[in-house]
């Protein structure tokens, strides 16, 4: 396909429309030139930001005529390069899009835009005394919009289920303009087929969402967590296993390898967990519920399982303050591997009780192909964060021979059930994996879909699909 | 699209297959020339009972190749016609797809072949200490491959959500005789898009579902039972609503009019309960859990809201027999129906703080359009079942005003926010008014879909959409 490059003529078009503002100054496109993915940089032509849904189609109608890509941009906190405009053209920045459009506290529902901050949705409907539980690391800054387009997860997903479980429907601008709602306000639904979660995911290669339609459900009013350090990593992968299997469903199991911790101490300047030199790697494990006594005993249950272990004292967070560091420490476990090294982050997914032998998987490959990881993630869900670091590697064999054992990983993680992203999407640079995952069948169907709703190629173009 | 009749050569080639049964016999003609919807009739021309995925592949293939209608049947229990060969050819009859292919408790995750009863399977995972919740009222003869195609709810759907929060994964047989899966067995996965879910609720359209892999969970400890008899029934609607507002999340919330329940117990030869004159309405609610004492004391609660309304006395079901004749009159309220009168069963859903709305409107359209209704249904999810009774409506009032009627009621649940099948799919006798609940961009994008899947409509055709 080939696109057209921004003319002057097109710019006086996009002055031309109410309620878009249009922006073409270096700081704009520099801040729209990347996101959280490694250190990708690629400057868009142009940055529309519309407040509107006539000004959003209005945008697509004119670019589907003038072959302008357009690549819709949440907050820019994304890991697979999603919010990238490889191809130049328009970066559709959705910020403006940040309100609360209704919230219908008869039913338990909640209208939102694309662009309100994740963290604002869940206190605005806690407020109300609700519980919007997907949240994702980056909860404080990401878009609610583009935690749809992922399907994010985050740690309560254990518990609660990921994005696409609270998505009843969706309002979008489709790559010619017209606008669609995908489903209807219900819990229950078998009318046609369920376009509302095809689009879940699909990384604004479909459409751009203006308006998601979110279900919620009663906040919960306690909640419980405590650190447990294991001396041998795959013994706390077994752990997360061994609590399952006895009951208990913790409302956040994350598992974090020594360095992860560690680096996250450093990142943020913190003292607050002590880390013997024996430890290998933390489960941190979180109850919720909304009675107080049971959680207590739930809490000393789960204890009791893990000490079958060979773990060291386990830390029961005693205070707001101390649950909040804990928190902290955990959430900021990329920024500071980022901060640490050149890394890949890999974001494996597979059956949960298969993750020891993952984690086994993982060190030995990096034996093999000659590199690093430092692992953590939602052990719940059996979603393992691998990031490789470059540290001592060569440039050389960062750039080919990594690829080689990324690509093995991969091959290992199909063949345990699981499959290459569980929350952090295709993108850009997880596309050349996508044939591992899917053989030309399955991967020509998605791609025609892609075809029907966007004939001519212009959302997000050069994403999930390698051609 | 013109299809061709089934000739003897193409007798001769199904016979030629290992594992399938070829059926020409009356009998099974017109055992697959029904379901339960209406009093419908459609035979097919030929019945084929494949056993294996490859039987199936070379079934599709060779039909595909020769341009004959393959409608996928699984128990017959459907409510809108889809497992119905209105175009002739072959009745894909899946009853012997009947296996558990995989029990993987370390995963809490089960795979099973589409023919199994719903209840076998319930049965089968409860011994294992687990629980599949979905239950429609057929779930002692419905097929679980029908439940994944129509998107099945039920009573649990409430707490616990219909089929599609269940499914991790199917393999299916594509039109072309192509086999694939459409996902992975994982909890969360953002990796290309969800084929997955767009296949579940497609009432066998995409492709012939082979293999479906379900998350389970633990089963529930205890449940306990009330029916609450109303003198008003919009006042039993309302009180759903104030019951979740309260905080409360009840297992199954059921609605039933006072003509349901009558006419339900008359069919199942009960006298259980007692059905005084004024009363209009009845609602079964169920609570459950794991901890006894709290159940009681949350059952009291919701005993404390309802008395709010003007009620008659509560009946607490104390044993485990009167909570099963409860839930037969329940599931039977169908059948029961059926036998009463000719008619037509609609499967509204609405946001559920709009019932009370939704039955007063019924009962307005039903004056206005000269229709007797008996309504039933999943109160908690805003899914209410109306049965239009033919009684003594004339034929003509029947087939051209009673339509018109329908329309009626369909643009008052889509004005509520609501759609138009909440858990019977549209199948054949709905599609009339599918441009009700849909304009044509979106009925546009999801025939092109089906075009994809299956380009030379092959695969129970005339189904959802009108052309």
């Amino acid at each position: 396909m080939s696109f057209s490059k921004i003319q002057s003529s097109d710019i006086t078009f996009f002055q031309s429309l109410s309620d878009v503002r249009v922006l073409t100054d270096e700081e704009n496109l520099k801040r729209c030139a990347s996101d959280e993915t490694e250190d990708l940089t690629y400057l868009p032509e142009i940055v529309l930001q519309p407040e509107t849904v006539p000004a959003v189609s209005q945008i697509m109608r004119y670019c589907n005529e003038h072959n302008i890509p357009v690549t819709p941009r949440g907050a820019g906190t994304g890991l697979s390069g999603g919010a990238l405009a490889i191809m130049g053209g328009v970066v559709l920045d959705m910020k403006r899009f940040n309100k609360i459009v209704n919230m219908d506290m008869r039913n338990l529902q909640v209208t939102v835009e694309p662009g309100m901050i994740t963290q604002e949705l869940q206190d605005f409907v806690k407020e109300k005394g609700l519980f919007y539980p997907p949240d994702p690391a980056s909860k404080g800054s990401c878009f609610i919009g583009g935690n749809v387009s992922e399907n994010s997860g985050g740690p309560r997903a254990v518990k609660y289920g990921v994005v696409k479980d609270y998505v009843l429907n969706l309002e979008m601008v489709l790559a010619d303009g017209s606008v669609i709602w995908t489903g209807a306000n219900v819990l229950k639904n078998a009318t046609g087929y369920n376009l509302t979660q095809l689009v879940v995911g699909s990384e604004g290669t479909l459409g751009v969402i203006t308006k998601i339609v979110l279900r919620l459900i009663p906040a919960v009013q306690h909640d419980m967590l405590m650190l447990v350090p294991f001396r041998k990593a795959e013994e706390a992968c077994a752990a997360v296993n061994a609590i399952f299997m006895a009951g208990y469903t913790p409302s956040a199991m994350e598992f974090m390898e020594r360095d992860a911790l560690e680096w996250s101490m450093k990142y943020v300047q913190s003292s607050g967990v002590s880390l013997p030199d024996d430890i290998a790697a933390h489960l941190l494990i979180e109850v919720d519920g909304n009675h107080y006594d049971q959680l207590y005993k739930e809490m000393e249950a789960i204890g009791d399982i893990v000490q079958q272990y060979d773990i060291d004292e386990i830390l029961f967070a005693d205070s707001a303050e101390q649950k909040q560091m804990l928190w902290t420490l955990r959430r900021k476990v990329g920024e500071a591997v980022k901060s640490n090294s050149i890394y890949k982050e890999e974001d494996t997914v597979v059956p949960r009780a298969e993750l020891p032998e993952l984690l086994r998987i993982i060190k030995q490959l990096g034996k093999e192909y000659g590199f690093e990881s430092v692992c953590y993630g939602h052990a719940g869900d059996g979603n393992l964060h691998v990031n490789i670091v470059k540290g001592n590697m060569s440039d050389s064999d960062w750039n080919e021979k990594l690829p080689q054992g990324i690509k093995a990983l991969f091959k290992e993680v199909i063949r345990m059930g699981g499959t290459i992203s569980g929350e952090h999407g295709i993108g850009l640079v997880q596309k050349e994996y996508m044939n591992i995952a899917f053989n030309d069948i399955q991967l020509g169907l998605m791609k025609q879909i892609k075809n029907i709703f966007d004939p001519k190629g212009i959302l997000n173009p050069g994403k999930i699909f390698l051609s």
